[in-house]
């Protein structure tokens, strides 16, 4: 078994543990920053590293448009082809194929899409998916899922659990008669569906752990519901989901969504939220969000939070980050995305010690009380 | 005397040196990266450290638009505005008002011009281009010249060179009669102009000697002649300039340019060639130039130059960085720019070594045989 479980909050359902892949171990409860093409957009993989990143995740439909699988096997797999020498995470592109409005038709066999380059059309099977993630090499693959919006009808969200059940089945058998391409092996983990119906989140959860993964994600969240909603499926399927193995709420979300989750017992979180919203010149700190092209921080000679260890915050003005995000270099967007990737990291690494220290809701409250202030 | 000339070839004009700032030294010959608003584009200050540089360039109107002096000011100078902790030297901004076309009208008093941003107008007098210099506590200060395009009449070359004498007197006054802002001394260096006129280039370089700067900057070539008249207006302005002071050829060029400028005795460069040409994929390399963007580049498993130990080469293949180029990734352009600006000091730094041992031309034809080939 990858996952280890070390020690449960004894106030909350919070719990951190390791995961072992052949590419180092990481901690959760974990962040995982987002490099949807093979890089976290503008870092280097030793920037990553240096905000404290201990595993990444990437995305198998965007690595199969582009650079393709011929490549990524040419090169060795994405370990070799990116540089990043650490566990590597990749979602499946069924969310892609949803999200991305690229969906054609969806069958018992697939999904048929659009490429949103050069509108080739492409076929993903459940089986496909797992030997593109075999080209890629990724530590942990997630099998093709299917997923609907919320609100969904009771019935659309039981078809959505169903056939990713049945796919989920297709993967697994399909993960067990391949190898992996290259010297390391290669986990698979489940994804529970079901919509927002407590009913169909067990069902889910009980069929995929008949097939038996070695992990378990939470999908289908993010994609409409209110908090507490998102809240309420998320607490029955930590519940539903076996105790020692690995809990994933796949694409969420803000710093608070991501303390919740802890709470309420995950242990993997991944969201584009603090590389996208870096980008824009918004940042995260202890005391709430900046936006640093705010013309308000043009002579601000701190950084962006007084005691952060990150590259930016050490070397950096908020002054001279506003004024290179005020001229479009590329500099400015890479220490904003340097300093919210640390800070995700740092949140979870917070967490952590304060699970072990049997204090996770006071330092979630503590936390948000600051951030709300 | 900031200046000391340490070797001179046997068999060339090209020489060694060693010129000194309160920001430390730097070696001649020696190319600057440009950094026109504060920033090499996509390169932080280790980056640009970890490529070789030992003083980098910015531009007085450039800064003057944005940040501006008050905020210059507020943070102490450049130095502690953009964390480049070395030397550094800025031009005047005569040659953007020319080139960006920004220029209003042009009096004795100076140059009235409106901002390419906003369409603000406003006056650079010599005197003013010396405060504003002040304001940016750049090592190396550049007089406002005036220059003309080439090729350019006998009289309107005289023009240029009569007008750029008068300011470089009112400049040096100036600098004489204020102080530094800063803690460090800043140097002041005039620039000789004349056209393609041998009569006219030695008259500006006797005016601008009997002023007396700390260097000699030839400026208005990389302007529109061809290569022999640019070599030969070279040659002929390091003959009438003084052996002990430094020389810098401005905004020039490609690397044989800069090879071609060391042979006839130049000591400092500075050209966007390297970063301008890394934001479109080109790289240089000493068999020649690649154009990283193309399809052939797509599996290629080797760095840009093998026994290259830029960032770049040291730690990805050309295919990766093809990869990145194609999904515009910026990391892409980074590792583009970080090979270009290391190739350009290392091209100084082999000619320094090829100088102390007497054999320049044959590096030079070397590596022209070699690059061409």
């Amino acid at each position: 078994m990858p996952f280890t479980l070390e020690h449960t909050d004894s106030k909350t359902k919070a719990r951190t543990g390791v995961f072992k892949t052949d590419h180092g171990s990481f901690e959760t409860p974990m962040f995982m920053p987002v490099g949807t093409i093979g890089t976290v957009k503008s870092l280097s993989p030793d920037d990553l590293k240096s905000c404290g990143a201990q595993i990444m995740l990437s995305n198998t439909y965007h690595l199969y448009l582009r650079p393709g699988t011929e490549i990524l096997e040419e090169f060795g797999g994405l370990h070799r082809f990116n540089r990043w020498n650490g566990p590597i995470l990749t979602d499946s592109g069924g969310f892609q194929i949803y999200s991305l409005n690229d969906l054609i038709t969806s069958s018992e066999e697939g999904v048929e899409f659009k490429s949103h380059y050069d509108g080739s059309r492409h076929l993903f099977t459940p089986e496909r998916v797992v030997d593109i993630q075999r080209s890629i090499g990724s530590d942990i693959m997630m099998v093709l899922d299917y997923l609907t919006g919320n609100p969904a009808d009771y019935d659309t969200a039981m078809e959505a659990h169903l056939q990713t059940l049945r796919w989920a089945e297709r993967s697994r058998n399909h993960l067990n008669s391949t190898k992996p391409l290259y010297e390391h092996q290669q986990f698979q983990f489940g994804i529970v569906q079901g919509g927002t119906y407590s009913d169909l989140r067990k069902a889910s959860a009980d069929g995929l752990m008949q097939i038996g993964f070695d992990g378990y994600a939470i999908g289908g969240l993010a994609v409409g519901e209110d908090a507490p909603t998102r809240r309420k499926v998320t607490d029955e399927c930590t519940d539903y989901l076996p105790e020692n193995q690995a809990r994933y709420l796949m694409g969420v979300g803000k710093p608070e969504d991501i303390l919740n989750g802890i709470e309420l017992g995950v242990d993997m979180f991944d969201c584009v939220i603090p590389s996208r919203n870096a980008r824009n010149g918004s940042v995260f700190t202890y005391s709430g969000k900046l936006n640093l092209r705010n013309a308000k921080h043009r002579n601000a000679k701190g950084p962006i939070e007084p005691g952060c260890t990150c590259y930016a915050c050490s070397n950096f003005s908020i002054g001279y980050i506003h004024h290179m995000l005020k001229i479009n270099e590329m500099l400015g967007l890479r220490l904003a995305t340097t300093h919210n990737i640390h800070f995700y990291l740092q949140l979870v690494k917070d967490s952590r010690k304060a699970i072990k220290e049997n204090r996770f809701a006071e330092f979630k409250q503590e936390f948000l009380e600051n951030v709300n202030r």
